[in-house]
C-alpha cells in the first residue's frame, strides 16, 4: 500500500467508473472521511488483505490522528470480512481510535490492544458476521467503505480481489464509500457469484448451490446509489503474503494427511478420484498439503474454502484441480502477479463468493467439505484451541474454521507436534481455551502422525492422541497424567486432575518451557 | 414396561401386521434375539423413552446375562436414538455386556458404568449420528430392531412414538428385528414424515423444508423384507416421564425469557405475534418457559425441536401454538393420555420426523430457531458445560443441544444460578468441561437474570455475567477473580488465573461445597 498511489482527481482518470452519477461524487481520500464521524461503526471491505480500502483506511487513520491529538475521544467500530491489509490493521489500530474490532485480525500492533483491553475486539464465526450485523447485534452501521474494481453503466459495482462481507455492508450502511482501484485486472469482472437470495428469518429459503462451480447470483454488486456519498479513485496493488519455503515438518504432516485421504478412499468412505470439496486454512501446512495432493492420483479435485493461495493456482494449472470457491485471494506478489496475467484463464476455474456464502453451514454440510484447519493445540480428549496463547492471549481469532469444522463432512485440526524449537508442546493435557470441542474434532494430525478420533471414547482417544501426534520428549508425561487421572477414585468418562490439567501451561508461563527439567 | 405385557404368540393376535409375508416371520422375542450375536453392532429405536422396543430389548439383556453367567464374554455395541426407557438401559447396562454406547443415556446405572470406563460411551451430536454411521464410523449395522405402530398390506411401518435414528437403523442393518406394538393409537399413523432424500456426500441436495410444518417425505418407513429376520408383537405402553411440579426458580428463569423475547420484539429483531420456531431441552425449566407463553401476546407459534412434552400439548390446545415439528414424544402418563384420547386432533398440529431432520443444520439454520437448552454450568466468558460433572463424570451427553446452537438463530443456556442447595454454583471463573464454546453461546439465563453477550468482548461478557447470572452469594469471588485476572502482566484477551481456574470445583472437591469459608 502506497499513499503516494491513491490519486485524489476530481474528475475520473480512469475508465473505471462508466456511470455518470457515480462520477459526479468523486473525491479526494480527504474529503470522505469527513462522513465518517465520531463514534460511527464503519464498515470495510477486505479479507486477508485482498480488497482492502487503501486511501480511505489511511485518511481515516489521519483524521483519528488528528482528532484525538486535538482532545477530541474520536474513535470508531471497525467491522470487516477478516483480517484486513496488516498496514492498515496497524495504522488504525496505532490510533487508539478502534472502539471494538469485529471478526478477525492477524497484525501484531492491533493485536498488542486487543490483549491489553484497549480494543474489543469480538471473535465470532465469519458466516455468523452478516447475519448478527443484519440482525442488529452491533447497532447501525453508519459508513461502509468497500473496494470495487469498477462501476458498471448502469452503476452496478464489480467487486475487488475479495468479496467477504461487502455484499452485506452496502446493503445495510447508511452512507457508503467506494473506492474504485484501476489497479484490479479488469478480467476478473465475472469471477464473482454475488448471492442476494439470503434473508433473516422467517423469510429464508434453501440455498440452491449444489457443486463448488455453481452460479447462484450475479457478477456485480448492487448499491443504492443515493446512499454513495463519495467515490474515490485509486491505483494501488493488494498486499501480498510472503511465500515461506517448505519445510520438513509441513511435509510431513501432509504426508500423514494424503496417506489418510488414500486409506479412507480405499475403505470406501471417499470418492476415489475427486475425494470431496477441499477446505484448507492459510499457511505452511496448507501449502503443503496442497502441494502433496498434486503428486497424488486426483484429477478434478474441487475446493470450497475461504482464500485461494498459490498452491491452489498450481493445483488449477496442472489439472488437479478443476474449480475453486472461494471468498477472496491470498497470494503472494508472484502468485498475483500470474492471477492477473492469466486471469482470463483462472477465471474459469475460480469463483469468489460473500463468506456468508462461502462458508455457510447449510453449504458445508451439503457438500460434505473436508476441513482441515491449523491449531495451536490440542488436548488428549481432542479439544482444540484455535486462537488464545496460554489461555489467555489472542493470536488472530477464530476465523471460519468453526464454520467448516462444525458442519463439514471430515473435521481435520492440523499443527506441528511442539511450537518454539520444542519448548511448547501442540498436545497438551488440557487446553485453556477451547475453539472446537471433542465433539467436532475428527482427526487431528502433526508430523508425528494421524489420530483417527471417529467412533473413540474419550479413554480411547487420550491413548491414540498421545501414541500419533504427541512428540516423544512428550508422550511420557502426558501418558503420566492420564493414567495418575484414570486411577482416582470416580475419575469419570474424562478423567482429569483439574489441579495439574494446566501444568503443561503453568511450567511454561514460570520456566518459559513445557519441558519438565 | 412390563414382560408380561409381551406376548410371544407365533400367529398374530391382532390386526396391525398387514403383511402375509411379514406375518409368516412373527416369532417371540427370546427367538428373535437368537440373530444377534457376540460382538454385534445393535442399533435399536427409540429416543426420550419413546419408541423404546419393549420385549427384544428385555430378551437381549437376558441373552447376554446367561451367555455371560456361563463364561461367554457376550458383548455387543449399543446404537440408539438418544436416551431409550431408562429400565431398558438399565437392564442392558447391568448386564456388563455393552461394549459401546452412541449416543445419548440418561440412566444412572449405564452412567455409573460409563464413568467406571466400563462402557465405551461416544458423546455425539444426534444431528451426527446418522451421517456417520452411514459413512462407516461404527462398523456394519449387524442387527436393528425397530418398533413399529403396524405394518401396511404393501410391506411398509408405521412409525411408533418416536422417530429418532430408526430410518437409518432400516437402512443400513444387515438384519432387522420388528417389534409390532399393538399399544401405540392406530390414529397416530399419518403423524409422521420420514425423508429419504438425505445422502452421504457429493449426493447431497437441498433439504427444501421451508416451514416447520411441511412435509417433505412419506408417513410410513419403508424397509426390505429380505433382511427382516423375525418380527415380534407386544402390546406394552411406553414409559413416561413424571411431571415434577413447577417451581419458583424456574419460573424466574421463564420470566427472564419472556422479558427477553418482549425485547427482542421491540427492537423489531423478533416477529411480534410468532416469534421464531422454539426449541427447548426437556425439563422444568423448559416446561416452565412454554407454561410462560400461554399467558404472552403470541398466538400461532411454532416449534422445531426434538421432543413434545406436556406442557406443548397444552399450548396447542389453547392456539398458542400452531405446530410443533419434533422427533419424540416426551410425555408423562397424564399427557400420554391425553395425547392417545385426541389423536386425530394434535395430528394436525404435531409432526415426527427422524432426527437428522429435526436436528439438521441446514434447516436449523434456515428456519432461524430459537435455541433454549439447559446447561450444567457456564464459566464467566460464556463457556458452557453440558455433560460432565466437576469436568470429568458423564451426566447425560450432549445430545440435540450443540445441533440448534450451532446452527440457531438465538442460542440459549438455562440454569438455576446454584446447585445441590447452593453448595454449586453454575457460574464458574472457568468450566473444565466445554461442550459450547464462547463462539456458539449468546445468551445465558439464570433466575438471578438474563447475560445477553451479543456483540461483547470477553472483558465485558464476564461482567454481565457476574451481575446478571451468578447467584449474589459467589459474585463477590467470582469480581475478585476477574479483577485479578485482569491485573496480571499481559493478562490478554481473555483474563484467566491458570492457578485458580478450576478452584471452585477444587473447592467442591475437597470441601463438599463452592462457598469459601
Amino acid at each position: 500500500m502506497s499513499m503516494s498511489s491513491a490519486p485524489t482527481a476530481p474528475v475520473s482518470s480512469t475508465d473505471r467508473i462508466r456511470n455518470r452519477e457515480f462520477r459526479k461524487k468523486i473525491v479526494s481520500a480527504e474529503e470522505a472521511v469527513r462522513h465518517i464521524h465520531r463514534g460511527d461503526t464503519v464498515a470495510i471491505s477486505g479479507f486477508a488483505s485482498a480488497g482492502t480500502p487503501k486511501a480511505v483506511t489511511c485518511a481515516l487513520a489521519e483524521r483519528i490522528r488528528a482528532a484525538r491529538a486535538a482532545g477530541d475521544e474520536f474513535a470508531v467500530d471497525l467491522l470487516t470480512g477478516a483480517s484486513v491489509s496488516a498496514d492498515t490493521e496497524r495504522l488504525l489500530a496505532e490510533t487508539d481510535g478502534i472502539a471494538l474490532r469485529m471478526p478477525y485480525q492477524a497484525e501484531p500492533t492491533a493485536r498488542a490492544r486487543i490483549n491489553d483491553g484497549r480494543i474489543d475486539y469480538v471473535d465470532i464465526h465469519l458466516s455468523h458476521v452478516a447475519q448478527q450485523v443484519w440482525e442488529g447485534c452491533y447497532g447501525n452501521v453508519d459508513v461502509a467503505v468497500v473496494e470495487v474494481a469498477g462501476i458498471t453503466e448502469s452503476g452496478e459495482l464489480i467487486p475487488a480481489t475479495s468479496v467477504g462481507n461487502s455484499k452485506t455492508w452496502l446493503d445495510v450502511a447508511e452512507k457508503i464509500i467506494l473506492e474504485v482501484n484501476s489497479w484490479i485486472p479488469e478480467g476478473l469482472a465475472g469471477g464473482h457469484d454475488i448471492y442476494y437470495g439470503t434473508a433473516l428469518p422467517p423469510h429464508r429459503t434453501p440455498i440452491l448451490l449444489t457443486d463448488v462451480d455453481d452460479r447462484i447470483g450475479q457478477p456485480f454488486f448492487r448499491v443504492d446509489p443515493e446512499r454513495v456519498v463519495a467515490v474515490v479513485e485509486t491505483e494501488s496493488p493488494d498486499t501480498t503474503a510472503k511465500l515461506t519455503p517448505q519445510d520438513a515438518t509441513s511435509d510431513a504432516i501432509a504426508t500423514h494427511v494424503l496417506d489418510f485421504f488414500r486409506h479412507e478412499v480405499q475403505a470406501g468412505r471417499l470418492p476415489a478420484d475427486t475425494l470431496l470439496p477441499l477446505q484448507s486454512g492459510i499457511g505452511n501446512v496448507a501449502n503443503a498439503v496442497l502441494a502433496g495432493l498434486s503428486s497424488g492420483p486426483y484429477r478434478g479435485l474441487t475446493c470450497y474454502s475461504e482464500v485461494i493461495q498459490d498452491g491452489m493456482l498450481q493445483l488449477i494449472d496442472d489439472g488437479t484441480v478443476r474449480f475453486a470457491s472461494s471468498t477472496a485471494f491470498a497470494l503472494s506478489a508472484e502468485g498475483l502477479d500470474k492471477l492477473v496475467r492469466n486471469i482470463d484463464f483462472y477465471r474459469e476455474h475460480i469463483l469468489l463468493r460473500p463468506q456468508e456464502i462461502s462458508n455457510h453451514p447449510e453449504i458445508v454440510r451439503r457438500l460434505g467439505v473436508i476441513a482441515m484447519n491449523g491449531m495451536l493445540e490440542a488436548d488428549i480428549y481432542g479439544n482444540v484451541n484455535s486462537t488464545h496463547v496460554m489461555g489467555t492471549r489472542m493470536m488472530n481469532g477464530i476465523g471460519g474454521s468453526g464454520d467448516f469444522a462444525r458442519n463439514g463432512y471430515l473435521s481435520m485440526f492440523l499443527s506441528p507436534s511442539t511450537a518454539r524449537n520444542g519448548a511448547i508442546s501442540s498436545i497438551v493435557p488440557m487446553v485453556p481455551h477451547i475453539d472446537h470441542t471433542e465433539h467436532d474434532v475428527q482427526i487431528l494430525v502433526t508430523e508425528q502422525g494421524l489420530a483417527d478420533l471417529r467412533g473413540l471414547a474419550p479413554r480411547r482417544r487420550s491413548r491414540v492422541v498421545i501414541e500419533k501426534c504427541a512428540h516423544p520428549d512428550y508422550r511420557a508425561e502426558l501418558t503420566d497424567y492420564v493414567e495418575r487421572a484414570e486411577a482416582t477414585e470416580g475419575a469419570g468418562h474424562t478423567p482429569h486432575l483439574l489441579g495439574e490439567a494446566f501444568g503443561f501451561h503453568q511450567r511454561f508461563q514460570q520456566t518459559g518451557t513445557m519441558h519438565a527439567r
